[in-house]
């Protein structure tokens, strides 16, 4: 199960590792709805299977800090989350299968370097574009989950002290340029500036209207404007990812998230600026940013194979 | 030992862990004479030491990104120094002695671990506050030194993009503003500006020959226009402490070099920032934030420790 910023996302993972089953829901917007949705989707998927192919264990990734019993402590995105117990809430709507949760972009990595991208990788960076941003980390061939499980939470590393308002209290977090609402924040005030008419156009002539998806249709068209607005998103992304990755030294780098389908028309920017702000680039070997493989289905895939047991 | 911005300092490590011998000698420019310099010092503490108490391997703690091989890859403040094989350069030097080379923050988070203030912790962060910042990381009880052994390059996290030059070639860099030398600066602007009439006399009436050793001791003297400064430093320092820890989800946080003998009139306003700062503040519990129990000699002792086989 993945609890994203807009739906709730289960897979059913056979004993191979194939995705057999899937069904999602809107994310509702308090914790303990959110629950509820977590258990409907479980009970939909486990009815669906049946009795010949039981469904064995659950795996939940949910979008804030999660301790290392399980337990929700905050969680920006959703209202009333705080202290939830979500394996007990979870297992008791149920039926008593067994629940391990973890955050959902600690689920992704887990994903994405047991079946996906970063598959045989021992340093792995992995960072979720959506509402916010998300990190999960392997580092020396294991989780990196922190002292108190909260690790990866690189979407508010301060990136402008003068900067916008964050919902966190901050100002200029990461996460207010280089997400996916960071992308449609862009988008707009280029089209409100009157420098971007494709993407008012796109947006049925409102400027306030225009998101991250139609900057990325316009730029992936050929159009100028919007290619340029790419550009800027892709330094903002790059300054981040260059500064977890001083830090982290990762193999490989994997981008998760909508904004992922992109593809080139994201990347190819990213890259560009990435290669010039990585400390002592001329001296080390460059360090590949590539989509999860798993696509959105990422965080489900990771939470499903935590469930069974670390991986690796 | 450890190859400092400012000295080349060395220390014989008894087998209980204690300092027995100590000499020291000013850093040189480039990457060749801190070489020379380092198989000098080693050639005094063993000549010191003597046939009865024989040094039996030596650690080399370098400033820069060291490759798991040993070999300084870049060194932003050693001329010439990309690519020297420093292991296999001093141990011609010094007779043969093995030789193991680290970064010089990793070498001090291995002190501090050890046998300093981190002892029997698990999740670590180290900052050392010099020239520059560098980062040592544990990490699930193990040190963190990445794919390639650059892990910890902190001090080039981006804070203002449009902020002051860096000699790295990128703008804002975090050490800019929270290293000993942005001290330095800090005192400066508020000395130039005529805001700190206190800090200009302690540096001789000149208002450019304020560093930060007089910020600190007019603070610590109860100066309030140097308290100032303290407190905007702090800020800084916390701003970039905050998205580390944010990142590591670290059970304690250590600050080194030679900054942090300025006690707590650098420690108050740090941890007031840092509480502010930190993601989800309200939802986990504090990070402390403590000096370097081994003070100017955590580097040259993680050195030792490391060359005796990696700590735990």
């Amino acid at each position: 199960m993945d609890v994203g910023g807009t739906k709730v996302l289960g897979v059913v993972l056979d004993p191979t590792g194939r995705v057999v089953a899937e069904q999602r829901e809107p994310t509702p917007a308090t914790g303990l709805a959110a629950l509820e949705a977590v258990a409907e989707v479980v009970g939909a998927l486990v009815g669906e299977q049946g009795p010949d192919a039981p469904v064995r264990a659950v795996g939940v990734g949910a979008p804030g800090l999660v301790d290392r019993a399980g337990i929700l402590r905050f969680a920006a995105n959703l209202r009333d989350a705080g202290g939830l117990d979500v394996g007990r809430e979870v297992g008791r709507r149920i039926g008593g299968l067994p629940v391990v949760v973890e955050n959902d972009a600690t689920a992704a990595v887990a994903g994405e370097w047991g079946l996906g991208a970063a598959a045989g990788k021992s340093d792995v960076v992995l960072v979720t574009l959506g509402t916010g941003i998300g990190g999960g980390l392997v580092a020396g061939g294991r989780l990196l989950v922190g002292a108190r499980g909260f690790a990866g939470e690189v979407g508010h590393m301060v990136v402008d002290p003068n900067g916008l308002p964050c919902p966190c209290g901050k100002r200029g977090c990461w996460e207010r340029y280089a997400s996916g609402s960071g992308l449609g924040r862009l988008g707009r005030e280029a089209a409100e500036a009157g420098l971007a008419p494709a993407l008012a156009e796109m947006a049925g002539g409102d400027p306030e209207a225009v998101r991250g998806e139609h900057v990325v249709r316009a730029a992936a068209d050929g159009d100028r404007e919007a290619a340029e607005v790419m550009a800027a998103f892709g330094r903002w992304l790059a300054l981040g990812l260059a500064g977890v990755a001083n830090a982290f030294d990762p193999e490989l780098i994997v981008l998760g998230g909508g904004l992922v389908a992109a593809g080139e028309t994201l990347l190819a920017p990213t890259r560009q600026a990435f290669d010039e702000l990585i400390y002592g680039a001329d001296s080390r070997p460059p360090i590949p940013i590539v989509p999860a493989a798993l696509g959105e289905r990422a965080g489900a895939v990771g939470a499903a194979l935590l469930a069974r047991g670390r991986p690796r």
